[in-house]
């Protein structure tokens, strides 16, 4: 095993085919070939599937994340020896949607100030977000999964309040004398897996009757509810003043949910993980 | 071929095993089963991959689209014949992210009001959205591609303009005697295929030089812009006031560039597949 076998099958990874990988490391497809062979040798297994696009197996899958490892710590000693500023080294990280449009911004400021590594997000829900992880895809993730994948450190950085809300027009439209019609009420859902909305009305009984909306984007969720499309569970961060000047009004006082929000990063004694630590967890002092 | 059976592939695809969707129908599983393998027996063919989770094969997309259009003509007339407002049916509709972010909020408002049926929406770049018009999960899509999906209907909308832009300190930055450092200044991407970037670089002999992060929601990209993370091209429609109260600086007034957005959408005769039409093509209208 080598830097130069190691680097072959993250490329192959990363670009999907052995063409388009030999291109980025500029060498031939054979040469991308011999090397993943020589990689397959010296661990005695199959390390990649060759189909459109390539993907690792689950031995690939552990070399995949030591090559990522390998690449941070070697792109950080470079930069140490020469401080090229050309020599940056990109920090890939997964965040939750509602975090990467309320509390999360700062960070992006803060990446701003770093001359020596990209920032790469990646846009996912806590599925995605550990096999990202496990595969050394990203280094680090703010997810609200606190079960730690393997190799990586979990710390608490607090909790997001999601509060009920709704447009005027919709909550007069559906209040009789005995208050909210939640069976008939219209809701607004992020995707199929979001539930806060459905364990608010399971609570009231009147789970799964009402008609559903479905918007993917948490601003774009913001603008279906002052659009009166439905009612959801929306970010408190999320809400400026729409409480206070009647854009939006709150649906129960008392229903609040807070999900705890996590910071999964690799086990690994590298400056930039914890600069990105640094700036995730200052970030986070919003949460509650 | 009998309505139960194409909406037991229906629940399927949706749900992902058969215990799921026979959940949803409130039907045992095992005749889920029976309902697939008399579907599979009636075309002579299979349908749906037995995986986790189940995907459905070339005939079986066929049969689902079939499904889904039966199920969209079916609702319809069931509204038609009842008035029931409780029977509302699903309108799924693609959408890129940079246009949900502007211009495509008016439709959120005009489906508010929409009594029979309600809006699925999903944030898919191109390349998906070919995918699942084909595969009918959804009746039409925003998408840049103009190739038309078999059984769809095209029509151009008009063209998304992006400009060059960066916040005032970054420019400063990487401004010298003879202008800007195109090869130095970082840059965001949307994701690995935006190529609007790239493509400005080329045309000023910086291909890939510069430092790239990456920043996959449209609303962040113009957070991570202006706090200086990098410069980006920007939809015009997303700007607001930005550049006129110097939030951010146009790079290059002549650079623009305009990206034809079109409306695909099945051959249906349906109301509810005209009336997203036609909003879509109202919204539409703050397209150039």
């Amino acid at each position: 095993m080598n830097f130069e076998h190691l680097r072959a099958l993250s490329a192959v990874v990363d670009e999907g085919t052995f063409e388009a990988a030999a291109d980025r490391l500029h060498i031939s497809p054979s040469a991308v070939s011999q090397r993943i062979k020589a990689l397959e040798r010296s661990v005695g297994q199959v390390v990649v599937r060759r189909a459109v696009p390539c993907t690792p197996t689950d031995a690939g899958t552990i070399l995949l994340r030591m090559a990522r490892q390998v690449e941070l710590l070697e792109g950080e000693a470079r930069f140490a020896l020469s401080g090229d500023t050309s020599l940056r080294t990109t920090t890939p990280v997964a965040v939750n949607a509602d975090s990467l449009a309320t509390w999360f911004v700062p960070v992006l400021s803060d990446a701003a100030g770093w001359p020596d590594s990209t920032l790469n997000l990646h846009v996912e829900d806590q599925d995605h977000s550990a096999r990202l992880l496990r595969q050394g895809d990203v280094i680090g993730a703010v997810t609200a999964d606190p079960a730690p994948v393997n190799g990586c450190r979990v710390e608490a950085l607090g909790a997001m309040r999601y509060l009920p809300v709704a447009a005027p027009g919709l909550h007069r439209r559906f209040t009789k004398d005995d208050g909210v019609d939640w069976a008939a009420m219209p809701v607004v859902q992020f995707n199929a897996k979001d539930d806060l909305q459905r364990r608010f009305l399971q609570a009231r009984g009147a789970d799964g009757l009402p008609p559903r909306h479905t918007v993917p984007s948490s601003e774009a969720f913001l603008a279906a509810v002052r659009a009166g499309l439905g009612w959801g569970m929306l970010p408190e961060l999320q809400l400026g003043t729409d409480l206070d000047d009647g854009t939006l009004v709150l649906l129960d006082a008392g229903a609040y949910r807070d999900v705890v929000l996590y910071w999964q990063a690799w086990k690994l004694d590298s400056e930039r993980l914890h600069r990105i630590g640094d700036a995730v967890r200052r970030a986070g002092r919003q949460l509650r």
